[in-house]
């Protein structure tokens, strides 16, 4: 919170009206679905409905509790208009629709609907949440430790014939028996041909007797979420997939050694990307390297072409180039990495070397 | 569509912009994760990207379709004002935030920005999705089926001492082995003291010797959600939590009983509700009555107290009356009832009678 209200006084904002859920998780602690966070520079007052009372008594720190009968944020912009000295608030217009702002204009007396809200074109809390303290680091270790054990599990389970949605099914189970508080997106099981679309759900197709599958999957623990890709192949493959899941791997490794604090994104992506170009597979890498990720599965920096952000100790970002060769097959190997001024630290060490199954 | 370009022409509006990807999916079939929709009085214009080049081929009906390398929605915008005779176009303000919006009319010729755009205060597409067709009403019933599918294999699988987390692994597990796309909201189990919890998702606890289990839970079918709740007794109830069961069981079937066509959704409310209070629980059912569902979990009408449209045949809500007593327990019986006008129809017909495990 001391960050943020450092962050208000240079944006010469008196007062900062949230409503981002997991920007209210991250600032004071609340987990329920329904709240607003009002912030000015002495103060901070969260506003929930009568469901959550026992919930916020027991979760929410460094702000006061109203419970409110109507809408929270409603109730946080009138208590914000009559803060002494709070004459205009920021709100994060990309998480804010058109009649939310409407609805808290005209709570506000009729003087202050015109100027009081200022839109915040670069979101202050987002940006906070990039960088990870150590506890969150910890609770990020933990929840893709676990995703690796996911895929250590699903090895021993796949086989041809059974359907991607069996797999899917298989390894949803299995991260609600390890905790879990559920799958952070859902699950892509791709395989065969299907291998070659760069977002799969899993379908009812039977896995083949020959051919990749791609699983791509995270958890959510304890709020933070993991991600990872690992791509195995059922059967030999031939030199062709051989050689393209080696210049993924290749790219992968490449990418995730030029993670530092300091380098820019577009580095970090020209690292993975100009190894496929080499390889003749530019073409076929056809969406960007990253993204960071903690609270959310997509959170910034960008790590793709043209991202001109330096990464910074602290934050934690996905490396997953991949290839996608239409009727053919597609490849994709993704890890979380951890980034510090001496390197990026892999939060998903599970084996990346061709698994052939 | 012909429907949604009467309500545009009665509105006054030669054009919609249509972003909110369920509404998107109800009116050209796309289910894909990016795209914006644009129709004036003669044409539909479907925008998305590279991805979902061969998708969008199969599923689009209804609409052009051309694919973008920028945001979908952008070019969107560009196109509808670059219709002849298209000098103004409606959005959702519900469903559009003030950062889109502005980088729509950023996107416009100058003379365009200010007053292209115009909110729509009744939601057009959301309102036409209130009212289900034939073929949208055998998807749901399929989909609440499934669900009591569910409900029958799960009440196999309980006993005490297995942790809540558990039970909604082998829900979860069974739902997709049937066929689900996924769950349609996190999955509800809610067991002995914490039965009282109205949202209280599975945790490690372990179900009681003696007590209420709560399970509410919805899969999605081909793209439509299914919504139920159960309540179970582990072991035998005393006096006072037999009442309690009957009270909600009789309150449940007075609301499905008083669905009808032309009924309001206040009087079905009241329905449940007044039979609560009577048996001195008024103040223990904290919520409403019920919602719509559809494409999604939580669509209109609200049914709840002082919410005064009426119920149309095709509607589909959820009839879902409950009484929590903290530090004690709670109960709560829900069902997806499609309104006709001969009544209401009953799409999850699971037992409802006190089930003691």
């Amino acid at each position: 919170m001391g960050a943020l209200r450092r962050k208000l006084t240079r944006a010469g904002l008196p007062g900062l009206l949230v409503t981002h859920l997991p920007d209210l998780r991250y600032l004071c602690g609340f987990t329920g679905s329904s709240a607003a966070l009002a912030i000015t520079r002495r103060r901070a007052r969260m506003f929930t409905d009568g469901r959550y009372r026992a919930q916020a008594a027991a979760e929410v720190e460094a702000a006061e509790t109203e419970i409110v009968a109507g809408a929270p944020a409603v109730s946080a912009a009138q208590w914000l208009a009559a803060q002494p000295g709070v004459l205009l608030a920021g709100f994060d217009p990309a998480r804010t629709t058109v009649a939310e702002l409407a609805r808290w204009k005209t709570a506000l007396p009729g003087k202050l609907r015109r100027g009081f809200f200022q839109d915040v074109p670069t979101p202050l809390v987002e940006n906070l949440r990039m960088v990870k303290d150590e506890a969150e680091l910890a609770l990020m270790a933990e929840a893709a430790l676990k995703g690796c054990q996911l895929f250590e599990h699903i090895l021993r389970f796949l086989r041809p014939g059974i359907a991607e949605i069996e797999v899917a099914a298989e390894l949803e189970h299995q991260a609600r028996l390890l905790g879990a508080e559920g799958m952070s997106f859902e699950t892509i099981i791709a395989s065969g041909e299907r291998s070659a679309l760069p977002h799969g759900r899993a379908t009812a197709a039977p896995l083949p007797r020959r051919g990749f599958v791609t699983m791509d999957f995270g958890i959510i623990h304890k709020g933070y979420c993991s991600d990872m890709t690992r791509t195995v192949f059922l059967g030999t493959p031939k030199a062709e997939e051989r050689r393209a899941y080696q210049a993924v791997l290749q790219a992968q490794q490449a990418a995730v050694e030029s993670v530092t604090a300091g380098a820019s994104c577009a580095e970090v992506d020209e690292a993975a990307r100009s190894i496929l170009r080499r390889e003749g597979l530019g073409e076929a890498f056809s969406h960007s390297t990253g993204h960071g990720v903690g609270l959310e599965i997509h959170e910034p920096p960008r790590v793709g072409a043209g991202q001109s952000a330096r990464l910074q100790a602290g934050m934690v970002i996905t490396i997953e180039p991949g290839v996608y060769l239409p009727g053919k097959f597609g490849i994709r190997i993704e890890d979380m990495v951890a980034v510090s001024r001496g390197g990026g630290q892999v939060l998903t060490p599970a084996v990346k070397a061709l698994i052939e199954l």
